[in-house]
């Protein structure tokens, strides 16, 4: 036997739309969890949620779980609630995340904080919490149960890590990765993980599961950051120079401040603490990340991460479901070329 | 055999102290659990959750676990970590409380928010739930994880609830007593109820102890808010009139606003709109309550929640520890008299 290689050079224009296919059947399903369990006799509870639920977001996550779940051949139906479930941690996690940082606008509109204030936002953020976790006791897997509450301690811990190290520009590479590993891809690596959990299969599919959904998730964050410097670049809604102008020292930055000169390493230091924030001086802040190579290289770190997801996938037998997988990664990681 | 029939006829000084002998023991084990398991890697954490944690609460909800524990001679340690469990809930509540009001003073101290900001707190919060989740699940049981998720969906869904009502004086006693039988009596009612499920008692005993929990919590809950307004009274470290200032229509707001004049009506509307917030406002309320039989009144609905409490013990025998119950339900309703 030969065995096949996926490296990851991607495709021209690769996108989601494979694993959108892959999973669209489950994804119906799953969306009719999301909506019916979003539900309460308090009108503000689904009203608000609501608001961000049908507000366009991908659903990535709950899409992981089912194409992981094709991937496997799963014949059942219990990945549908549990992916609702990652759903509502991820959603919660945004209501909370919002409130934060402060944030105003989220995917093109307005953020529940907003327009109901923070204390609603914090409140319905724990009710999608709490409910979550009812939706998981009804599927009754104490497997599940504990790799979702264990990703849920981990973001909470990677938000308040990443709140200890905001508007500090010398953080480092290693504490960065560790903040995204932690608020990012840990529910990336469940939503995958779980797939394998309700498929009952070896810890050997259940590892390699988590491993392409924790590096695909890493490879996304990076490329987001990257993009968020790149103003030739899709923007998935995020307005070129956000991170920026909310001092977020994200890898480029990291990367740009360390190679720079002691003028840069001071442009640096007032931007991320705030007192740089003109459009002269994101302009300036762009031609930087440029000439260090602290965009190409954050691409590359991406690029690598997304290999390992690839990579991670090599022990499932090559299916539609597993190039889709693939593709997705490639997506990921090509976002900005 | 003549039945034991124990009325709410409270002994002289009734206090918790026989409750914290009967529990105290296992509350040694529950109080290094909750210590150990705040720990994290990311030092605001333990800081934080510490600071409230430490902060002299008495801890009753792990308590009433540990009681009811005893009421039914389970002779186990597992519930040692499911009332650390119960207790994280609380503290997780409340530290989203105090953002939620903007409060700045609890228990005498200064409040997480006021010292390390909203952020943090919120997030911390999120830790601890998911950290509660986490000892559950190392628990084991789907039917407790089911009655403590569920708790704490009702719980949330009672704080949007009080939300949606805030600066309102005419919600009405029954939408105020949904209120709090979401946001305080619940958790009481779980942290009774999943005492008899580790001691694996019947559905009748759980039930039993969940109309202990429930009526106690509400017991409770009325009697801090008469003691708001009742000047002479113990104040459990809230100050006097904190409810008024902060124009929470509690339940002596709501029957003195039904029952006062058109002028007495317009005052409490300006009132807990925020527009009467001075000493002499305070003054004039707290008359307006006592003369409309308002306080006494809430004491009274406190005490038959309180009877009810008992009462849902007769089906158990009477022991130390049953007595030790009953006298924390007449501490409960007797601290203002």
């Amino acid at each position: 036997m030969v065995a096949t290689v996926h490296s990851l050079k991607p495709r021209k224009d690769p996108s989601l739309d494979a694993m959108i296919a892959l999973a669209s059947t489950d994804m119906n399903a799953v969306n009719a969890v999301i909506l019916d369990r979003m539900q309460s006799d308090i009108p503000l509870i689904p009203m608000l949620a609501g608001h961000l639920i049908a507000g366009g977001g991908k659903r990535l996550r709950p899409m992981l779980t089912c194409a992981s779940a094709r991937l496997l051949d799963y014949p059942g139906t219990r990945h549908h609630k549990l992916a609702a479930s990652v759903e509502f941690i991820h959603t919660a996690t945004l209501l909370h995340d919002d409130v934060v940082d402060g944030s105003d606008m989220r995917r093109g509109s307005k953020t529940a904080n907003i327009i109901w204030g923070n204390p609603a936002t914090v409140l319905v953020g724990d009710f999608l919490f709490s409910r979550s976790f009812e939706l998981m006791v009804e599927d009754g897997s104490l497997k599940v149960l504990k790799i979702l509450s264990n990703a849920s301690a981990v973001i909470a811990e990677g938000e308040v890590n990443q709140l200890t190290a905001q508007r500090q520009v010398d953080i480092g590479e290693d504490r960065y990765l560790d903040i995204i590993a932690s608020k990012t891809a840990a529910l990336f690596a469940a939503a995958c993980r779980i797939a394998a959990v309700v498929a009952e299969r070896d810890e050997r599919a259940e590892d390699a599961l988590d491993s392409y959904g924790r590096n695909l998730g890493i490879a996304f964050q990076l490329v987001d950051d990257a993009i968020d410097y790149a103003s030739d670049a899709a923007t998935m809604g995020k307005g070129q120079g956000d991170d920026f102008r909310d001092g977020k020292a994200t890898l480029p930055v990291i990367l740009a401040h360390a190679r720079g000169s002691d003028a840069d390493r001071q442009f640096w230091k007032d931007a991320i603490e705030g007192r740089r924030v003109s459009d002269a001086d994101l302009a300036h802040a762009t031609r930087l990340v440029r000439e260090t190579g602290a965009i190409e290289d954050t691409f590359a770190r991406a690029r690598t991460y997304g290999q390992r997801a690839i990579d991670a996938l090599g022990v499932f037998p090559t299916t539609t479901a597993k190039l889709a997988m693939i593709e997705a990664v490639e997506f990921a990681v090509a976002r900005a070329y």
